[in-house]
């Protein structure tokens, strides 16, 4: 028997109460699963920010910390040294965040808030209206191309945009039109984007990363999704470059601070929407499974999947 | 040389005053373009509804009519009998359709109108707000299999969605999920599904085939997508379905007056979403090609593209 301690929000666990036991028997893993197990007797830590643990120094002794979510810019630096920590890689957070991608592109590729917003009686065709573009003529740059990222580029070459894909570190995938990697090459990848998704890791090195320069690289006017991490983009400067025209408009999907308080200038600016951190949810079925498949690799002495690096970050 | 006859409304004409004669050259076909040859000297006519030709009688000696539209309800009735009719196939259709009806599936899907609408301050999101759903718990139905539909049918397929296509007469694609064909199995098609998508060609079968009956089959609160053809629906009888909450939206891209007049009850009605006949417009360069395509097999003795059966009326 393991004992499964479940660090995560209350509102997470009815449905991890009951996803993670029927995986764990799936897998043929005898675990007991508690919000409660004393310090020392924890053999595995299930954990997403914001629940009642915020020190794991106690649990020095477990066998693995596994995330909840797929970004761990805040459990790199939670977790002891030398105690294996694992992102989570979800196929339903995966699947989410493609369909949130695609929706958003298209939603600014054929300009179709006008038509949502404008139900007035105006039939908005013809002269004066600007003529319409088909997907191949609409370059889109992807920023960072983990299963989320390269997820989200295959889906819009599907649809017909030549995309180019910027990573950190050299990738190869021949369904992509274009793949540039490395800081030297992230001005050519934004430079003609009229379309930019950002879905790096949040890393020392990508804090900011949209800065008051690089936000004024890509085609003016241009789309800005983020859906990745709030703090990619240096806030002010956005709002200085909305401001300009320099960003046609920005879908937010994450913030430096969440829920975004009412009082933030996003909310308010025309050329700016906000979603509530909804591009991509972990789904407690297949996140399940992904956590009770690294306890019995950790018990049968394999190697876990989606560790993460610490000193990368991610 | 050839003479052709360019029948299409005015506004049209500079496109294709430049676009035909390079698509000609292209082919190598001599032609005399002009929006001016007498009756009897025409060899072929292309076509749009809305030009300065109402009566194709005098022109029946011509060698065909090319349609510039795929839609050809009006040019069966219109063009004499032996007068071979060829609609248009245009790739640049194909794909503007494909992205009109990606983008507002997954913008219904995703419920992306109440961010859009809602740059409130309020955060949207946990207790009150209905948790998402994923693509593939998300069943569409695509009404009509020709180019347009068939494509739309493998897009959304390949972000996820189990589709179900149906068509009048059977075909073979084994790349969607689940194929069903004629009148008979037409109930079958609509019940259950959350997005249902009308493409089927407009002919005295599919008039009004969304009826007060068949509009309350799929899945209560379905969103409704015509970029099809305005009488595909019969109006009155969607109003009331939008009423009572049999229809959850309509998303309209065609109507039976275009422009829709301002006084018609779509544009108020708080769940319909009316776009100016957008989804789909035929694109100049590649439309001339397919038309160049028809008059050098049509001058060269062999078969036109994209034929119209006049008893089946597409």
């Amino acid at each position: 028997m393991v004992n499964v301690l479940f660090a995560a929000p209350d509102a997470l666990w009815p449905a991890y109460a009951e996803a993670l036991p029927r995986a764990f028997a799936e897998k043929g893993v005898r675990a007991d699963l508690s919000r409660a197990h004393p310090a020392g007797s924890v053999d595995w830590i299930v954990y997403a920010p914001g629940g009642p643990i915020a020190d794991l120094a106690p649990y020095a002794a477990a066998k693995g910390v596994l995330s909840l979510w797929a970004g761990v810019e805040r459990l790199v630096s939670l977790v002891p040294p030398g105690l294996p920590l694992a992102r989570m890689v979800d196929e339903g957070l995966r699947q989410g965040m493609t369909e949130w991608v695609a929706a958003h592109v298209l939603r600014h590729h054929l300009g179709t808030d006008v038509h949502v917003t404008g139900q007035d009686g105006v039939w908005r065709k013809g002269a004066g209206f600007p003529p319409s573009k088909l997907a191949p003529e609409r370059p889109v740059t992807v920023l960072g191309l983990g299963e989320l990222g390269l997820s989200c580029a295959l889906a819009l070459c599907a649809l017909g945009f030549p995309v180019t894909g910027w990573s950190r570190s050299p990738k190869e995938d021949r369904r992509l039109h274009r793949l540039l990697h490395g800081r030297d090459a992230l001005d050519d990848a934004l430079r003609g984007a009229e379309v930019v998704v950002l879905l790096t890791p949040l890393t020392r090195h990508t804090e900011n990363l949209m800065d008051a320069r690089r936000l004024r690289l890509p085609a003016p006017g241009y789309a800005l999704l983020n859906p990745g991490r709030g703090a990619l983009i240096d806030d002010a400067a956005l709002l200085a470059a909305l401001d300009e025209g320099a960003v046609g408009h920005a879908t937010l999907d994450v913030f430096r601070q969440e829920p975004l308080p009412p009082s933030h200038p996003f909310w308010a600016h025309p050329r700016v929407t906000v979603t509530p951190h909804v591009a991509a949810e972990t789904q407690a079925p297949t996140a399940a499974r992904v956590i009770a498949e690294n306890v019995r690799r950790g018990e049968a002495g394999e190697p876990l999947l989606h560790l993460v690096d610490r000193a990368r970050g991610y």
